[in-house]
């Protein structure tokens, strides 16, 4: 069994992180840390894991994270480079939920986190956490950055087609219009995301800069190894879960003769958690609510130069908790899907 | 014109008096305050303003409330009693969304809302702002606490039933069980009215005892002139605007002849803002939305021995704002439905 | 393994039957069936069922239910009774999700579903598929009639109270407020569930009368082996999954001293899929999301006379499709939680 | 005052249509027809108009259509066609709420609706509806073929970049992203938008081609006078109502200088319906609600080549039934916003 330790299990990725560990057969969840809540069963917060999780929340200074085998840090920005290195050095491994081993350029980081990077040896061994790109170096990681919700969608429904030898669509200027449900913004009490302000509405956000912007640049140019240019704008939908993230990408004259469904299908054919559908779908996000699962749709309207790439995901689950999941597993050696295998609810 | 100034409208309520006031053919909106947001353009704040509002918040020192001829609450619990004294020295009526001027008693005011009472002597005569029970009182009124969004439904809801010169139904029995959107928590930052949290979910709250209970009671009290006895029981629905309360009265055995559908259509026959529903109804809460109607239908199961009387209101207008202009308008000797006759808002 | 077919199984409890065999260590998904749908793969009406469930749809004829050792029915009321006895004579067992071997008496059946019973020896050997009630008989029952979705939460939300030697409360005047997600409307093509009218919108509805009424009395009356009289207002939430069933009940002054906390812990301290929230709990429907399980408070406001017991569940699990897989885990002598161990999905 | 007919009253522009109109100063409502619910009041289809509308449904040949002044058709495609002629016969001015006065060119009609079209001479002499752009034609307009809800938002969100002598974008390769509520799919027993299936869900459709893309090119080729090329990806939104269309346009080289706030800000200045918001500005839908207004904000993205164009209105008023309403003001000379004034309802 992983002995597993979570720190700041309060919010939404930590107690997604909770309903996926508490039921994963190779795992046995050993401390989970909340100093506003020390003391507390955590199934007195979340009665929905009554009878599932028996733990309480502790003190970071009583839990012993140095016997985990491995710490997630559902935590904000900040907190995992302040604790990574003596749990490295205890022979912890670390995944952290949030940005600080996301970004391998340390000004970029300080740019839009706001903070300067307290480890800038450990970002260098760090590992982005995207299996369906990384996964050798997964293997082998001592430091995973998971990547963002966002950020997901878009480099995996972008991959095929930039992990070509040649370009194969204007790769300077790729547009994603992505829309997310209202968990991405975290358990926070915050007035923008009530229900009262943010059900029967949409909206745009962030459209003049956001910090997934960067990350996914850095992604999308590794993947291709050519220079990303992107436009991302997000939008808040009135949802709880889920992620919806519509591509656009401008034909190359010479790509046209291309059969893209093709270039798809077999870019993910061994992926477990990448499902491409059928030519001419639309997936839901309800289709993989409360799973790993990602689902891609490919259209060409009209048979023209602009493609149309359609994703979906669970944004606490493929976005976050269930990604760091299966990097867990990656990194133990551990059947890629194990504890992952959630049928998705619907309706 | 009535001039008429707004003391707090930055949250629902408040809002909710911007929008039927602006539009109201014999008011002149006068000044708006608002501590934290001084001299930012109300319709900054509120978009949906846009073209309607022209004012500022401005910080309460340097609003001229004393120029108002009327000056609206719609702050937490305990300001309006602490200005109130300066306002009616200056010639200003006052109405308070909130609860400083709704119970009589102030031991009982002090036992639910944790403050005493600032003014005994302005409370003693301030008028319980239900038209359709007091509106002579409302008449000559100079300071008006306006009834709760759910004690409304209540009183209303049961009103014929225990305005009568013998009780129809067991007066110490009775149930409400009540169901509001989410905006009647206010526009306050907390985690328990996120989207996230409230949205495909619901649950009771209060059991144990509600603030709007006492005041309920006492308003029946009020209307049978006999002791009431009444178990309240709120819900949250995940939805924005409305109440639809569930009123449960056992028939005493000399009642049981009685045409309670004629019944409630008499009594409020003369009520422009009440509409009993043909018998066999169920009233819907958006059959009222953003409109100052109430809705009611009168049920008795198997013609059995309990009576089921449905209400619907919407929490913002007949519960808080409407309700508060439709006193401004039987105050100032106006047609009491005027700048009130919104059609609701369908789908 | 346990061959299982699938009589209709496109709607909503169809689908969540699907959800959870597929995934139940000790079940063979062997047929579905649906006339309409011959031949189309069931994730193709599906994709959250892409790469769990690789069965077609069959018509009924194609279908080789016999084979089977159990058979659900996931249809419309009607259909279980008329293909019944042709499976039960080739050995295999029936477990109805719908009406047809609920009501003990036929002409209470006729009444309330407008067709005449079509096997009325079967329906005296079918037994009552409420597993904390009949455990003993569903063990070697051939033909289950699952309870409504409604129906359980009233019934188990009583039964302690009901349950004893001697009444505690007055069982002629029970009153059940219940509140139900949409999709205990079913997957129909109907105007009035649809999402721009049942949306930030709430409503009671049956008021007169429902079928879940003559159900629910003929389960309390069997636990109490005595006469009930129970009132029963359904209402309709906006929300999708979820049942939250607010029980009021009289006490009886003999039942004043009674620990009711320590009454309902000890009726169900054995069952696996009832918990007894602690004293002053307000049970989520969110907390029970997706999973088998139903959480009960019990409430008895100012220590007065009336107790408010407030019941949650999932409809689509333990209000169908759950139960129906529990009672087929006591049925073939399974571990009775096999296959239904989901931790809620919570947010 | 104004003689006011509708066809087809009983769907979600109809009733908007009604919940207008009945409070325009200048309209008289005479008839409202429907076929199958002939001699219902119309209140007792929508309780939200007790006490705001006496009329009932009449049957079509029962209404005396020819005394009104106007007739709106709130139809499926392909009835005011068939009685258009009639109608302006009798000097009956027809405002069409579906597609049959859309398109100019027959064969596209016939291409995306299925049928012919019934009177090419009228099709001819009608004005497309969009009163920012055709204000001077629909001054003298006997027939009117009101907008799509869609076409309506792209048109407007693009056209002060369309309406300049020389091209400022590749008019070539414009990008619709636009997402809407629910109620755009009308009032229509479906499955598809049920809560149960469109709630807490995102998804694309109709990426292939939708009937709205057509009519789009043909606005916005007349606005610019030139060629247009447009990818256009709607999409569903858990909601009831709103647009938010977002909109994507690549700078040419030459217009790198343009002033685009300026830009807007200029070409909607005499417009009452239309605010183009301050510079970084994110509209929401709500913001909208009820109410007539459309709002625009103009991003550009790092300074970059792309434009962002963010766009809000309520489908059913500007996109529909309030855009009719201000298209039957300027026809018969009223002030153009004249029943049209509604604060939009926030929260």
């Amino acid at each position: 069994m992983i002995k597993v330790g979570i720190v700041g299990g309060t919010g939404y990725t930590g107690v997604e992180l909770l309903r996926i560990l508490c039921a994963h057969p190779q795992v046995q969840l050993t401390a989970i840390t909340s100093r506003k809540e020390d003391g507390l069963p955590v199934a007195d917060m979340y009665p929905s894991l009554r009878g599932h999780v028996s733990l309480c929340f502790s003190a970071p200074e009583k839990a012993d994270l140095g016997a985990c085998d491995v710490v997630f840090f559902a935590t904000p920005h900040g907190v995992a480079m302040a604790q990574a290195r003596e749990l490295l050095a205890a022979g912890v491994k670390v995944i952290d939920l949030a940005a600080d081993f996301r970004l391998r350029d340390t000004k970029t980081f300080e740019t839009w986190y706001g903070m300067p990077h307290a480890c800038p040896d450990i970002l260098e061994e760090a590992v982005y956490g995207l299996p369906e790109v990384n996964r050798e170096q997964i293997k082998g990681a001592r430091v995973i950055g998971l990547p963002g919700c966002y950020p997901t969608s878009m480099q995996l429904g972008l991959a095929p087609l930039l992990a070509q030898g040649k370009p194969l669509v204007n790769e300077l200027g790729l547009i994603a219009d992505c829309k997310s449900g209202v968990s991405g913004a975290g358990r926070k009490a915050e007035i923008s995301t009530l229900l009262a302000e943010a059900s029967d509405n949409f909206k745009a956000y962030g459209v003049k800069g956001h910090r997934h912007l960067p990350e996914t640049v850095q992604g999308l140019e590794a993947i291709s190894g050519r220079k990303v240019g992107l436009t991302f704008v997000p939008h808040l939908v009135p949802m709880i879960r889920g992620i919806h993230s519509t591509l656009y990408a401008q034909l190359l004259p010479e790509a046209r003769d291309t059969d893209f469904q093709a270039l798809y299908e077999n870019h993910f054919a061994q992926e477990r958690f990448v499902d491409v559908m059928p030519a001419g779908s639309h997936p839901e996000t309800r289709s993989v609510r409360a799973s790993n699962m990602m689902r891609i749709a490919v259209h060409r309207p009209g048979n023209g130069d602009l493609l149309v790439i359609l994703v979906v995901e669970d944004n606490l689950v493929k976005g976050a908790a269930g990604q760091g999941v299966q990097c867990m597993n990656i990194m133990f050696g551990l059947d890629e899907a194990a504890g992952l295998m959630h049928v998705p609810v619907l309706p």
